[in-house]
C-alpha cells in the first residue's frame, strides 16, 4: 500500500503541485487525497482507508459514486461508438430537459466546465448589449478566468482596497482587465443603486450566486433581489444567475424557480453531468441567439457537449426527476441539518450550517448567518482546517478549499448510517475544538 | 427516419443554430451533421445515410469510432466507481506518458479542452514573466477565448489594419484587450526581428502552431523557426507551441521532437483522450510551478483531468505505443496522399493537400503550399464548400469549417478501400469542380 504522501512525493515530481487542480491539496490533511476507488457513498484512499464522502466531487456527485444509471449510460455510449464534436438526438433531449426546469431558460448550450460556461455567457452578455463591465458580488465566484476571477472573493488584508482596485485572485491576469469588474457588497441596496447609477452605461451584466454557496452560503434578502431585479430590467444591464452549485440541488430545478426571482441568463451546472465533465449556460432567447451560427458571439470547441457527458447527463435528469429522488434527497438533509442544530445548540456552540438541498456550507465564529463576505472574516481558517483534519482522521473526507468556509455535501446514496456516522463524528471533533472559534 | 433538416428544425428550437457548438453548422451540407451512431472508420447520419469519417472529431478521433481500447477504459472507470474531481495513480501514469514524449515537457497537467489548456498556460506565462503581451502569427488558431481569439483569422476585408489593430474574432471580446496581441505573418523573420525588437519588454510570450492545421496546413521554413527559438530564448519571451492538433499525429511524440527546435512551453491535444474531452498543457519545470499550489497562477476546476477521460487517455497511449500504430498510420496515410498527388497531377488540378501525420489541409487556388496566411486568400470558400457538398452526397463526410482551408483526417480504423472509396470520391468530384478554382 501506498500512503497519501508518497502517492503525492511521486505525482509532485510530473504534475505542479502534485495535481490537475490547485484546489485539490487539501491543506486539512497535508496532502491531495489520492483515492483508489469509490462506491456509493463512500470513497477509500489510495492507502486503503474508506471515507465517507463529504466532498461529492464538489457538488458534482449528486448521484453518489457508481451510481448504476451512470453504468448504463455507458454501455449506451459504446453502443453509440463514442461518436465526438457532431451532434445526436441525445443534444436535444437534453436540452429540453434544461429548458423545463430552468426558469429563465429559452434555449441553451453545453460546454464541459464551469469556467467555461460563465465565459461565454459574459461574452454574449457583452455581444448582446454592446457594454463591457460587470456589475459582481464580494464572496461570491464565477469560474477561473480571466474575465471574473477578480474582485471576488479578496484576502482579508485587500478587502477595504477591493472596491477601488478590484483584487485579481490569480498571478497571470493583466491588471487591466480589473478595469471591468465593479465589485459591491451583497444585500446592500444603496450600494446596488449608486453602482447602477454610476455604471449603467458600461455595465453588460450583474452576476450573482442566489446561493452564494462559494462562500459561507449567503443568501439574498428577498427584497434585494427583487431590486436587483428591477434595477437591471430598467438598465438594460442583463441579470445573470450562476447557478452552477445550486441549479438541481434542492428540487428538480434552478433555485431562481424556488426563489421567484428570475434572471435573464443562467449558467447550470455542476451535477448535470451526473458527475462527468458537463455544464450549460442558458437564457432568453434574444440573448442566447447572439450565438453562431445565428448570431455573432463565438462558443465553439470539439469538446462541447461531449456524448458521453451527454447520455450520463440524460442518466441524471432521468434519475432526479424520479418521484423518489427529491424526498429522499430532503429526508437525508433534514437528518443531517436537524442533527448538527441540535448539536450546535446543545453545546451552545459558535458556529452556523446554512443548507440549501444537498450542500451546506460551516461558518465558524458566529451563530446567524453572514449577509455579506466581510461578516465571514470571523471564520479561522486554520482552527477550520483542524476540525476537517481531525474528520479525516475519523473516516470522514470534507475537502479543503483553503480553510474557508465553503461548501460540503452529501448525495443520493448516503444513508441514515452514512449521516448518523458523521453527526457522531462531527459532534465529537467539535466538542474539543470549541474553545478554539 | 428522420431527415438532417427535421433534426435541425427540431433543435433550433432549444439549442442556438441547432448546436452546441458555432462551428458544428455544415455550411457545405446545409444544416449540421446529426448522427446517429459510428463504428469505426464510418459514421451513419439521423437519416440512416452512412459515411465514411474524414472529420475524425477534428482529430481527436485518431483511434477511430467504437475503439475497444476505450470499451475497456470504461469497464475500467466503472470497477473504480467514477470518481470524480480527486487525484489517482493514473493520473500520474498518463503524465509520464506525456512527458516521455513531448521534448519540452518537465511537467504537465491536464484539462478538459484545448481553449482552457491554452488559456491556463498563456497565464503561467504571463505569471511566469510578469509581462503580458503576446506575439502570435496571422492564420495561426489557439482557442476561443479572449486572451488570443484576436488577430488570427481576420477575413480578407480586414487583413490589411490586422497588424494595426488585430481583428477580435468574436463580438462580446472587449477592444481593449486586442492592446496585448501583437499579430505577424508566419515564416517572414523581419517582421519577427521587429516585432521583438520593438515589444520584448512586455512580451510574456511568442504562441505558434508548429504545424498550422487550422490555415492551410502552414510549415515553418527550418531556419525561421530556429530564428523564433533563438530570439525568443535572447529576450526573456516563452515560446509556446500550440500542438493540440500536431501532437500525436505523424509519430508517438509532439511535433517539436521531429523538428527539432524544443519550445518552452506547449499545449498537447486533441487526440490524447482516445476521444474523450482530455487536453494538456506542459513545459518547463520553472514556468509549470508558476501554479498553485506551487506559485501562485491559479489552475482549478471541478472537471479537470476526469478520470474517464484520463482512463482514455491511458488507453490512448498504449494503443499509440504499440508497435504496429504509427507504420499502419503511415501507411493509410501514404495511399491517400500519394493517390491525392496523383489525381492533382495527372489532371494538372490548382491545388495542394499538404499533409503531417493523420491530418492533412486541402487548400485551392495554388499549386504549392503556402507559406503565410494571406497567400491562402487564392482559396475559394464557396467552391470549396461545394466541392465538401459534393462528397457528402456520395457518402464521405468532410467537416466544413467556413468553407477555409483547414484540417481533414483519418484514423487507425480506416481501411484501404476506405481510403480507395475517398480518392475515388474526390477524383470525381474535383474534376467535376475544376474549372471553378
Amino acid at each position: 500500500m501506498t500512503t497519501q504522501k508518497e502517492q503525492w512525493e511521486r505525482a509532485k515530481k510530473l504534475l505542479p503541485g502534485g495535481v490537475n487542480s490547485s484546489t485539490r491539496l487539501n491543506r486539512a490533511i497535508g496532502t491531495p487525497f489520492y483515492v483508489s476507488h469509490g462506491n456509493g457513498s463512500r470513497i477509500t484512499g489510495i492507502d486503503g482507508n474508506e471515507y465517507v464522502d463529504m466532498c461529492c466531487a464538489h457538488g458534482a456527485g449528486l448521484l453518489g459514486n457508481a451510481h448504476p444509471a451512470i453504468d448504463e449510460a455507458m454501455k449506451k455510449a459504446a453502443e453509440i461508438g463514442y461518436v465526438n464534436a457532431l451532434e445526436t438526438v441525445y443534444h436535444e433531449e437534453l436540452a429540453a430537459y434544461v429548458i423545463n426546469t430552468v426558469a429563465c431558460a429559452d434555449k441553451v448550450r453545453f460546454c464541459s466546465s464551469g469556467s467555461e460556461a460563465t465565459m461565454h455567457l459574459i461574452r454574449a452578455c457583452r455581444g448582446y448589449t454592446g457594454k463591457n463591465k460587470i456589475i459582481r458580488i464580494e464572496g461570491h465566484f464565477h469560474g477561473y478566468h480571466e474575465m471574473i476571477y477578480i474582485g471576488g472573493q479578496p484576502p482579508q488584508s485587500e478587502f477595504q482596497r477591493n472596491r477601488i482596485n478590484p483584487y485579481i485572485e490569480s498571478a497571470g491576469i493583466p491588471e487591466q482587465f480589473a478595469e471591468l469588474i465593479i465589485p459591491i457588497p451583497y444585500n446592500d441596496k444603496e450600494a446596488l443603486e449608486e453602482a447602477i447609477r454610476n455604471h449603467a452605461d458600461e455595465t453588460a451584466l450583474l452576476i450573482l450566486e442566489p446561493v452564494n454557496f462559494n462562500c459561507a452560503g449567503i443568501r439574498a434578502d428577498e427584497d434585494y433581489l427583487k431590486l436587483v431585479r428591477k434595477l437591471t430590467a430598467e438598465n438594460n444591464i442583463i441579470l445573470f444567475f450562476d447557478e452552477i452549485q445550486s441549479a438541481y440541488k434542492k428540487s428538480f430545478q434552478a433555485a431562481q424557480n424556488e426563489l421567484g426571482v428570475i434572471p435573464d441568463v443562467t449558467t447550470i451546472g455542476k451535477s448535470i453531468g451526473g458527475g462527468l465533465p458537463l455544464s450549460a449556460f442558458c437564457g432568453k432567447k434574444e440573448v442566447m441567439d447572439c450565438f453562431s451560427p445565428v448570431g455573432n458571439v463565438q462558443h465553439s470547441g470539439t469538446f462541447n457537449a461531449h456524448l458521453i457527458p451527454v447520455l450520463a447527463g440524460l442518466a441524471f435528469m432521468k434519475e432526479a426527476s424520479s418521484p423518489y429522488f427529491y424526498p429522499l434527497l430532503q429526508k437525508i438533509g433534514d437528518q443531517l441539518y436537524t442533527g448538527l442544530e441540535k448539536i450546535i445548540a446543545e453545546n451552545d456552540l459558535n458556529m452556523v450550517v446554512p443548507g440549501f438541498g444537498a450542500r451546506f456550507n460551516i461558518l465558524i465564529g458566529r451563530k446567524t448567518p453572514a449577509k455579506r463576505y466581510e461578516e465571514t472574516f470571523c471564520h479561522d481558517n486554520q482552527v477550520f482546517l483542524g476540525i476537517l483534519k481531525k474528520c479525516f482522521e475519523k473516516g470522514v473526507y470534507f475537502h479543503d478549499y483553503g480553510g474557508g468556509p465553503a461548501h460540503h455535501g452529501f448525495s443520493i446514496q448516503h444513508t441514515p448510517g452514512d449521516i448518523s456516522f458523521v453527526l457522531n463524528t462531527l459532534k465529537e471533533v467539535l466538542l474539543v475544538s470549541r474553545n478554539y472559534f
